[in-house]
């Protein structure tokens, strides 16, 4: 299997190569008659006239890459991966954009994919994205000079241009909530401690639960790798601990539904005994029983937003540095009510 | 932001970029130190030695081709795709290979993107995905000479190579299981009819009906697009009729879990009631009371499975023309149960 090349062009029409390099380029040194039977005989052989030349040439790719540094099989498992990408295959399908995707070991991999990407013609830009903190892959992108946008937030992107929530304030309204309500022990079930979002919503967290009054609001965190197992194991450990917090924040909701189901299993009522909140909605929070209360935000519309940041980055058009899209909002369902007092 | 070129690199060391060229080619009509101070001008530049001319030349892109017919907006949602995607992806990951993903408007469209792809030498091959019922797609890959695998049955495949698996051994197990439980209504709440894989389903579900015995078991098969809402609304309308069928097999688990919060909604009790089996198992359909009965199959495997025949087939290895992954199999769980005598 072969794509056509000049060369077939050239047999097939019983010319020279160069003639046929004439007639496509539309230059001369061919007769009009010639110049007709080639073309003629490049459409039918389905050669591109402006193929992989226009690269060199300094054409667009069409293209935006995006390297994921996670575990090819959990992708399946985490909504949020596919919500970003199905939020920005909105914006790029309208423009005919492809994009191009690949999961990696590193970011040293990641690093070297790009330069390649982008060096060789096959990508106008890219997205980072889950930026790590003093994360080599800002000042490897400026020095490429390729258009990036990270999605995430901008404390720690340097001159690269981002889009990003305030997720600080998410957390706050949560704690805010639970202390209303009565919670005077809320635990707190992050994802990666390394990541840059991570360390944001751990400072918020502890700040709005100090925020509550001195002494007056326990709080702990506990760090884990997203997955529903992890979830699921730090919540036994909360739910077993002499002093159990009456809440438990999750930093998405495929924990929260692992928690959810340990809860049960210890036959613990949600949310009479624990209430529970989960940061981001799928189908999955508003299925289970009680429904979860959740943070939700519209994360195909983040993608969406991050895709024509990028775009207007490619085209040279005038774009901010730094995009705000909205804050996640809190929508309470069954899984959360007032704590009970002490028995 | 432009990427380093030639001229960029002769203008750095002084030269012209007939000599640039004869030094990055390793051809004589240059000195050796002139070549040396060359070669680090490029490498300190950052340009790509063999950059998209290697293309020109036939080199591997290194990049297999999806394009999907979906709505974007839709595939955060389906499970099915992330998770063939993230099998693709554990594939491609170990040979550096990155995968090209564009959401089509219709099939027109994605010929010509696979055509556009494929001319430019930007993808080394590309699967075909949902295929349709006289699919325009088969004859136009084929004549494009590209390397293609179709992830399904090969019955609709023509020349193309195949990797599927049998759905209508998995639909046979499922009703002689329902019909062993005493259903005698059994309805099917299916896919999008003209896709092939509904087809063979809708076949197989009334041939393992009417094997039960002459006016045995009562069967009736209704078709969505796949979301939620109409599995809500397909489920509400067999719940609402006089002959309301005893079980129901959904097509996806989105459609099932809806069906589920319908049946609670109107105060029936699963699986005494109305048993429910869901095709595909995500976490969704263990978490929900009762946890669904499911046709489980590894679908990062099936992904894996077909990425594996591709780049076979791309690298020009003995590959088989078709591959059958293992079929589906029945989880039984909490959502299936004795059908109730007649009241």
């Amino acid at each position: 299997m072969k794509r056509p090349t000049i060369a077939d062009i050239a047999r097939r029409a019983g010319v020279s190569k160069g003639a046929v390099s004439y007639a496509l380029n539309g230059q001369p040194g061919v007769s009009e008659a010639t110049r007709a039977n080639i073309l003629a005989i490049s459409k039918e052989l389905g050669w591109q006239p402006n193929s992989a030349a226009r690269a060199l040439n300094g054409a667009r790719a069409h293209t935006i890459g995006l390297a994921l540094f996670r575990p090819a099989r959990t992708l399946g498992m985490e909504p949020f991966f596919m919500e970003l990408i199905s939020g920005i295959e909105t914006e790029l399908a309208d423009r005919s954009y492809a994009l191009m995707l690949q999961v990696v070991a590193d970011h040293t991999q990641e690093i070297e994919v790009y330069r390649r990407w982008w060096g060789e013609g096959r990508v106008d830009g890219a997205f980072l994205v889950d930026l790590h903190l003093g994360d080599a892959r800002v000042e490897a992108m400026r020095s490429l000079n390729m258009p990036v946008v990270v999605i995430g937030h901008p404390s720690q992107a340097g001159p690269l241009s981002t889009v990003w929530s305030d997720d600080g304030l998410a957390i706050r309204e949560t704690v805010e909530y639970l202390v209303a309500l009565g919670h005077r022990s809320i635990a707190r079930v992050a994802g990666l401690p390394r990541l840059v979002h991570t360390t944001l919503r751990d400072q918020a967290f502890v700040q709005a639960c100090q925020d509550a009054g001195p002494g007056r609001v326990e709080h702990l965190i506990l760090h884990t790798d997203y997955t529903g197992e992890e979830g699921a194991r730090m919540t036994r450990r909360l739910l077993s601990s002499p002093r159990r917090p009456t809440a438990i924040v999750y930093d998405n909701d495929i924990m929260a539904v692992a928690g959810l189901s340990v809860a049960q299993e210890m036959v613990l009522d949600v949310p009479a005994d624990l209430s529970i909140v989960a940061w981001d909605d799928s189908p999955l929070s508003q299925v289970v029983r009680p429904p979860l209360t959740a943070l939700t935000r519209d994360i195909p519309a983040y993608g969406a937003c991050a895709a024509r940041q990028l775009l207007a980055l490619i085209a040279g058009e005038p774009a901010a540095l730094s995009v705000e899209d909205r804050p996640a909002t809190l929508i309470p369902r069954g899984s959360t009510g007032p704590a009970r007092g002490p028995r």
